[in-house]
């Protein structure tokens, strides 16, 4: 057995959760992998801030070249993020036959086709389980713990300042707004955090547990994405009366081939584990064949638990770099690249549906509604009649059976037409889990 | 890469659900797998049985020890489980260089060590994800995922049967014993289902998450261990009020290298996501200290999700063997055997306490009890005093804040001395989370 030599570039909360992890760690982690993990270099460009971390002289160096350069290093891990610099230092690093650590979802999401095929050039190996759900090892267990299993359905709640704001709107009444007030106050959000809110980071999630699951990357534009910003206390007070929660869901399901892949709000049965999810924890709902329904659930960001899923990828490299196997597991840990999966169009879609209108407050209204539905193939299976809004509009809530979403596109159409709604339609999607 | 060749020895519930994960799920699995795995030959005593599979002629034999003397053979399946035979099978075949995998949680438990110590020696694996909680990946989780971290607690509902059976107690407000008929009746418990609600199976399923966790075999017969069948729907109630719900846990806590290792009815509280883990369903929690806690949820037995982990050990073996890897991840995936750790005794715990006393209708009963607590140093956080109850009994029912074990047992020898109880005491332990 060898010690094996790490280089990371980026030291910001990553790359010292990280080097906190391999360092503090250092005697359990020895005492697993069977011999030293050794930080050779440490680059970035910044050389002055302090982390709280003492490192030998030397370590810490601003050339990222520098380590993708040394013969000596085995695995780099790049932790700086983004998509042009990471891709190169990846990519080079790859090419220099160095087993690659990564925690850039927005890059595997965007370029993981291309990621992946220069790993199984090179013959080298792609290390990703950070990039989905913090320190929950859902990449691991899709690809060894499920392996047998063809999957069925994944649904995350992988965006954990999302879930934070939704989890005060619904058990502290909050609006939107204020919701998301206190969670950048408190460091559960960026301020503005646009990318947590509007579905693009839980789709980054999605396309590379998609991957994982399929064994094919899929475009990452395919994915429907849809935010939590247009939700109101109403709806969730409604969803509440209905029995249900509401979650911002990660969505795939297999339709015999045609793959639904949709980031949206999503109205969760309360009684079902999902719907017990909450603050900033992050959890992943996976439907095997075999396997059925099973769950994993955890800390989804921050320094420690990010830092243990980089340093548990780098531990499985180092094992199999001790092990002396001459092929390695495919970054989608698939041999054989699988055919005949596509994804599928949001409006071929068949689910459940909330409605919230708001109406005028005339007789006939609500006949006027479900006559328009009912022309449209959906049938209601509730609804709640609310007293008077504001400035004179009702709220008309209900609940549909199964319908197709372009069905539902149309009728809400048709309906804005007519002189009976004062406001926008919330639409929410229903999952029965 | 090459074909694998499988024995699988034994063809009861878990066998047919290996079986049938292999045969029905082979493209998936030979396409993650770069080669084909063949189920050379099955072994059992009872070969007329129609387990549903229809299997060339020749596979289905009933000498086991055809499988382990065939040299063609890579990887024996033992899913008879019991002490004897198994241990003997596995035991031959890995001294014939075979990879081992099994089910058999109770051989595990109780000779883990020596079959451990016999793979290393023969240089082979031994796999046994389904030996807890079914299809839940746990084990690899502790193994790969989490190997950056040192394990602080393990908390699991790892039996079904129980589960299911405190989830009927509590939803349907069910006495014990109607709730384990009702049990057996669907197919959900043995009859009588004895080493399910007495804590056995939980305990040999923690016994192995705690080697897994910590890298050392711990001694079965050191696991503290009580059962749910004292439990009664008026404890069921309190605990409700106070806020909790009943678990059957086994937990494991490192107290500063020394290890809480017992298997007992346990008040959760309702929020904590251990307490919403119902039905038949098996969850374990773990506790990193980097990756923070995290849980792995899904369906602890029956013969598909059993199945689907028995074949998931195939494939990672599979895989293993066409990496052409020199030497192996140990089988409790620790190269170096870490010293230092004992288990506590379950009279060093120290844990708030939830009483039920059957108490005298007399006045000062209530501070004659407490008198006896704060002797013995437990103070009391709540006090529920309920109405008469039967023959003359009133429930007192009080939640202590942290306390001793040893105090606790102490305190409650004193008080059935005195003359102001009726019946029993009903101790159990809170967990905080």
């Amino acid at each position: 057995m060898q010690q094996v030599n790490v280089g990371i570039i980026g030291f910001g909360t990553v790359g010292a959760g990280t080097v906190e992890a391999l360092l503090n760690n250092r005697e359990t982690i020895s005492s697993r992998v069977g011999s030293e993990i050794i930080i050779k270099r440490i680059a970035d460009l910044d050389l002055d801030t302090d982390r709280g971390i003492s490192l030998p002289a030397g370590v810490l160096i601003k050339d990222a070249e520098a380590i993708i350069n040394d013969p000596e290093i085995h695995i780099v891990v790049e932790l700086i993020g983004g998509l042009t610099k990471a891709k190169e230092f990846i990519l080079a690093a790859m090419k220099k036959g160095k087993h690659v650590v990564t925690a850039n979802k927005a890059l595997l999401a965007e370029c993981g086709s291309e990621i992946y095929r220069v790993a199984v050039e090179n013959r080298v190996n792609i290390g990703f389980e950070a990039s989905v759900g913090g320190a929950i090892p859902v990449i691991h267990s899709i690809k060894e713990g499920l392996s047998a299993n063809n999957i069925k359905t994944i649904m995350g709640i992988v965006n954990g300042t999302s879930n934070y704001i939704l989890t005060r709107m619904t058990q502290d009444g909050l609006p939107y707004n204020d919701a998301v007030a206190g969670a950048v106050r408190l460091g559960f959000a960026e301020d503005p955090p646009t990318l947590d809110v509007d579905g693009t980071d839980a789709a980054h999630k999605l396309a590379i547990l998609i991957s994982v699951a399929f064994g094919v990357p899929v475009p990452f534009k395919s994915i429907y994405r849809e935010g939590i910003d247009n939700l109101t206390p109403d709806d969730i007070n409604f969803a509440g009366d209905f029995g249900y929660r509401l979650k911002l869901l990660a969505i795939a399901r297999n339709r015999e081939g045609k793959i639904e892949a949709r980031v949206h709000p999503a109205m969760v049965p309360k009684n079902h584990i999902m719907a017990n999810v909450n603050e900033a924890y992050n959890a992943i709902y996976v439907e095997g064949d075999l396997a059925g329904p099973s769950l994993y659930y955890g800390i989804g960001a921050g320094r420690r638990p990010t830092g243990s899923a980089v340093a548990s990828d780098i531990i499985s490299m180092a094992r199999q770099i001790n092990s002396g196997a001459a092929t390695l597991m495919p970054p989608l840990a698939h041999a054989r690249v699988r055919r005949g999966i596509s994804i599928q169009g949001i409006e071929d879609l068949h689910t459940p549906y909330y409605f919230r209108f708001s109406a005028v407050d005339e007789p006939g209204v609500l006949s006027k509604i479900s006559g328009v539905l009912g022309e449209n193939n959906i049938s209601i299976s509730s609804v709640i009649q609310k007293g008077r809004g504001e400035k004179g509009a009702v709220p008309i809530v209900m609940l549909t059976h199964e319908a197709k979403e372009k069905d539902v596109i149309k009728a809400l159409n048709e309906m804005a037409g007519l002189d009976i709604l004062m406001d926008r339609t919330m639409m929410i999607r229903v999952e029965q889990g």
